[in-house]
């Protein structure tokens, strides 16, 4: 049988195959927060299930957190071992009042650019997870059996830093040994080009806590002679960018690398609209490294952003409060070889050498990981490629990654494989936003462009 | 009938004017959230119903935001006509999670440094109010009458801003004015000395609201490139105060005066304990203008505070979220002949110039009083400064007071009144805080001390 019949039956499943996915979003598996552990549970129920009607054995297995799934089917027929990697988990909901539907009744809607999943979660990352399934599910329908040996391997951590991720990896690195590690968790570049990505930025995430007085005080009596710590730390953050736009943190910029010369070429020739893609968002100026490129910006460069802030009285009307304590979540997207713990150290070094008298600084941790860059030159990388090209009808690029989705550098740590980033979300999707959406296109191509590249490398 | 057996009279019913002091406690009447707008209104009931089991028929009078309560007793007997005022709205209570106890089930309580009343409203300003209701009431049981004539006016907006204070002292001038206004909502000197404040800060309110894109972004994908508006708005509120502790607001400091040099030298007379100040609130070094003293930069001297900032992400875990906006409210306490208005618009030019492309600021206003002085020339101040110097066995001082009682000014500039303000609040009362206390001696020696003021005038 084709490949063709594989990818009419996609095209006949559809309805189908949305139906599924619009049942996985109903699961609230908010991983961050202890709330939603038993939906983190269920979502990881539902993907053994579905395993299931495809005759596929795959397991719950444990972990101090939210639970892997890890299944194995397929012959070992001197075919490349595949393995294929998505999360469950999604990110919180709030501002809950900016979404114009419950973001776990999800819907499909049609919008003037086409129909589109609307959810939390739709395209990061269960829609996109659900397209390899989908695309084996087609595959199996109508071959009847399996194209190579395929492990999967799901997450329900990867929206909170995935803290047991490395130990379950180095925990069973022989049964999560492949060839090649498919990983549906990226976008097309400007929502168009299908794209494999290549460069992908790490992630240091900091809590961070400023004390002064021991109590909140009245600022009718307090104020101009107690330290206020909303004061000390918008100091301290106003101080992390210099005016041209640079990391301040010490030795932040040591093990940056330049753009390799043949990369710099192939990104200009991608023509990216940086305009259109901030004009996207209601904005006009790259507010970066002011010497550097858009593409650089998101990714090449290194960054520091403030995630969230508060302190004092947040209410409606006024309370002349003088807080006791203020807090930012602070987080460093690192590319090269930029050392997350050096960072840390240094970062928390600066702070703490800010800190007036009086004042003290606590410190949460929230993951650390490098960045990564990903070895092309298995002929399977230029195989789907082609695929990729074939089912988009445009050339696949080779492209950076401004996210940081440190599975990538663990594959090719913890077990010497190399991974294929592959995904098929789009700017707009809103992911970590409300309104979250995922395009109907991008699911139906998604599944398709999966049955060409397994018929490509296999 | 002697002023002894009216003190004597107050020892004997401070038990039943502890219980009234605690029913009143038990009314929710925050003003500044709209949902406790029927425990406001229910105050000034209770407020009402009290006075009529004095036997004065005060009335609760509409305004467009909570209600004043008014009422008139007493003789126009050729002594001084009387006005008392006092607040019986109180602060909001979050962070819950500080509370030792309910804040609206308040008890007496023995602590180390003696019995208190805990709850909120107990200092600020409930318990201050019914001083003067009680020292009325045991009057009139010892002697049968009342001293002079006497108006009775309580508001339930004072700590919203009093949107509705000014228009109705206009509306009803006539029958407000009197010969000098009382007002208790202000403190004893170092908790021990008894005190008149005859100079108050103003205050200015400002919420500001920073957008930089239009939606909430993803940091991994548009962290760089995109503006942050918690950068941003941390940049401005960073640039608030120069290195020595000024305020940078262009003209801020135009009609600041220097501190004559008799009050001057009363205050340095005063030996106020600044460590100790601090001290009891975890803090040692004064954070204010560098080259003032303590007493200065907390009666004399403008401020700038923030008492509440808050954009992104709060809850719990990590989110890698660049938020659409960020938000702050400011506050500026006013001395000497400073303009309100002209700050704020100063402010507003300073912040907007400030803005990088692409942000826009937000306004919302709130509350606007310059600083006010009380002219101590009528006899009657130093007849009530004697009689608290008898109560309290210390001689009564006149001082400044860092908060804003903005209703002294408007005594004066609207009804050409004079106001007299005399408080027993201590410095460790914890208003505006979580666990505010009122010491049971500053309501039992609060309510002597207005005896002893009400024979020391009539």
């Amino acid at each position: 049988m084709s490949l063709d019949a594989v990818l009419s039956q996609i095209d006949d499943d559809l309805p189908h195959a949305l139906e599924r996915l619009l049942d996985l979003l109903r699961i609230k598996s908010i991983s961050t927060d202890p709330a939603f552990k038993g939906d983190c549970d269920s979502a990881a129920d539902w993907l053994v299930a579905d395993l299931a009607t495809l005759g596929i054995d795959a397991e719950k297995r444990p972990t101090p957190g939210h639970p892997m799934v890890v299944g194995h089917v397929g012959p070992e027929n001197g075919k490349p071992h595949l393995l294929f990697y998505g999360h469950y988990d999604v990110q919180p909901v709030d501002p809950l009042n900016l979404w114009d539907c419950d973001p776990f009744d999800p819907q499909i809607e049609d919008t003037k650019a086409g129909r589109v999943i609307r959810g939390r979660g739709s395209s990061d990352d269960k829609g996109q997870l659900m397209t390899f399934i989908e695309a084996l599910r087609a595959w199996k329908a109508v071959k009847g059996d399996w194209p190579c040996r395929i492990t999967f391997f799901f997450e329900g951590e990867e929206e909170s830093g995935s803290p047991s991720l490395v130990p379950f990896m180095k925990d069973n690195a022989e049964e999560l040994k492949s060839d090649i590690a498919l990983i549906c968790d990226t976008g097309l570049f400007e929502s168009r080009t299908p794209a494999i990505v290549t460069m992908l930025r790490g992630l240091l995430g900091e809590e961070l806590t400023i004390t002064a007085p021991d109590k909140d005080l009245h600022s009718g009596m307090y104020g101009g002679i107690a330290m206020n710590p909303i004061r000390v730390l918008t100091r301290i953050i106003a101080s992390l960018h210099d005016d041209q736009g640079r990391v301040t943190v010490p030795g932040f910029y040591d093990d940056v690398p330049d753009l390799p010369d043949d990369l710099e070429a192939q990104w200009q020739g991608l023509s990216f609209d940086h305009a259109k893609f901030l004009g996207d968002v209601g904005l006009s100026h790259p507010a970066g490294e002011q010497d550097r490129t858009p593409l650089e910006m998101i990714w090449s460069r290194p960054t520091c952003d403030v995630n969230g802030i508060w302190g004092g009285y947040e209410g409606d009307g006024f309370k002349t409060v003088l807080p006791s304590k203020a807090h930012a979540k602070i987080s460093f997207r690192l590319v090269g070889n930029q050392n997350a713990p050096a960072i840390r150290e240094s970062f928390r070094a600066m702070v703490e050498g800010m800190l007036p008298p009086d004042c003290t600084a606590e410190w949460k941790g929230h993951g650390a990981s490098g960045a990564s860059a990903v070895e092309t030159s298995d002929p399977m990388f230029e195989a789907a490629r082609k695929a990729l090209s074939e089912e988009w009808g445009i050339p696949a690029a080779y492209v950076g990654c401004g996210g940081s989705i440190p599975i990538g550098g663990h594959f090719q740590t913890i077990l010497g494989t190399e991974p294929m980033l592959v995904g098929f979300g789009k700017d707009d999707d809103q992911i970590h936003s409300p309104n979250e959406k995922y395009d109907v296109e991008s699911f139906h191509k998604g599944i398709r462009s999966w049955a060409r590249i397994l018929d490509a490398v296999t």
